[in-house]
């Protein structure tokens, strides 16, 4: 066991250079950077969808990485939108690393304006493994969505300790199903009392005014 | 790289002998074990309740040894049921080890029928990681929520390809959401054309007996 947790401490060191390094290129080009982290399901990629035509309908630039352990499916949907978009498939690996961004960053870069707004990652879906990484982000935004369960905060802690935004999807579905919002936040706010909360969906658009105004409002602060 | 590729194997490989020895240790109580993987969310825990409860009524019996990060929460809720259970708190871990599994299995063992039925190990919610280690099943279960996108067993084929069992869970809600059930069965056997399929609803029933049945089935063939 010692042996795990010592590579576990060197992996995780070397990454945290890489990090540094790709926040210094996020950074010349002025954007404000976000890692979207979530079990699979919850919806990452529908409100990723929605959010980006909220920004360039703002007038703002935004771009995407866009990670999964296999297939390029989400890379393809994002596409579609226009927005300037790189796929990291990792092939098994559980999570994205600074590493792997910063060489889809490095792809991704002549496709961009000058100056850049708004760069979202979209993490691998998986509730435990991402948030232990830094991969140059100015905060890691958590989504759990209403079909998940309450306590969903307390049983992954690290990750809701760690996000600085937590997104509630799929609210539309909330008459259908026996789940209690409020209990939702309470358990979030036990783990982390600063974390922002939004209540959204992507099918109704409720709350996504709101979301995509604290990001782009973010963006400015950043630039 | 290299080096973690290295760190990985050798860790695997311990975990194999550690997997056997659980193996014999389930053999010898004639048990036969599934060990129960999904995303945080899919309702392994309503639907463990809900087969507890029909294994218990065929006269059957069955424990669990319960994963979770954080919290025992999961293992009061099936303490509740009567059934012997042992809590394993990872404490950050993303995955249930042999080694985790062969502990909670000691503890458990005084509390057990000379002759054990089932025992299902309900892993930490995570797609992506637990599909690596064996714990000593026989048989791992697969669980995907009509929620979730029907692209999953694509998105995440070691699951799929390492499990011999797929429960699709809560399609009581399908009347309320644009989820094409056989899309998933086709991308589910796209990956891995021998798994058995069961729909199912914890909330209704359906599916329930159909499911408790082959597993029931299984244990017989085992015994």
């Amino acid at each position: 066991m010692t042996r795990e947790i010592k590579v576990e401490k060197r992996v995780l060191s070397r990454n945290d250079v890489v990090a540094t390094r790709n926040r210094v290129g996020f950074t010349e080009r002025g954007a404000y950077v976000v890692n979207m982290i979530s079990s699979p399901g919850t919806g990452k990629t529908t409100i990723l969808e929605a959010t980006l035509g909220r920004i360039v309908e703002a007038g703002r630039s935004v771009a995407v990485i866009e990670g999964d352990v296999q297939t390029e499916n989400d890379a393809v949907r994002v596409a579609a939108t226009g927005v300037p978009v790189e796929a990291v498939v990792t092939g098994g690996a559980c999570h994205l690393d600074a590493t792997m961004v910063g060489k889809a960053w490095q792809r991704l870069e002549p496709s961009l304006p000058a100056a850049l707004d708004i760069l979202i990652v979209e993490n691998v879906g998986n509730l435990v493994c991402p948030s232990a990484y830094d991969v140059g982000e100015d905060e890691k935004v958590a989504l759990v969505s209403v079909t998940e369960g309450e306590d969903k905060p307390l049983k992954y802690p690290a990750l809701f300790n760690a996000a600085t935004t937590c997104l509630v999807t799929k609210v539309d579905l909330l008459p259908y199903l026996e789940f209690d919002v409020e209990e939702l936040v309470k358990n979030a706010r036990a783990v982390n009392p600063a974390l922002n909360i939004f209540l959204l969906s992507a099918k109704s658009g409720e709350g996504m005014d709101e979301w995509v105004e604290y990001l782009i409002g973010k963006a400015k602060d950043n630039s």
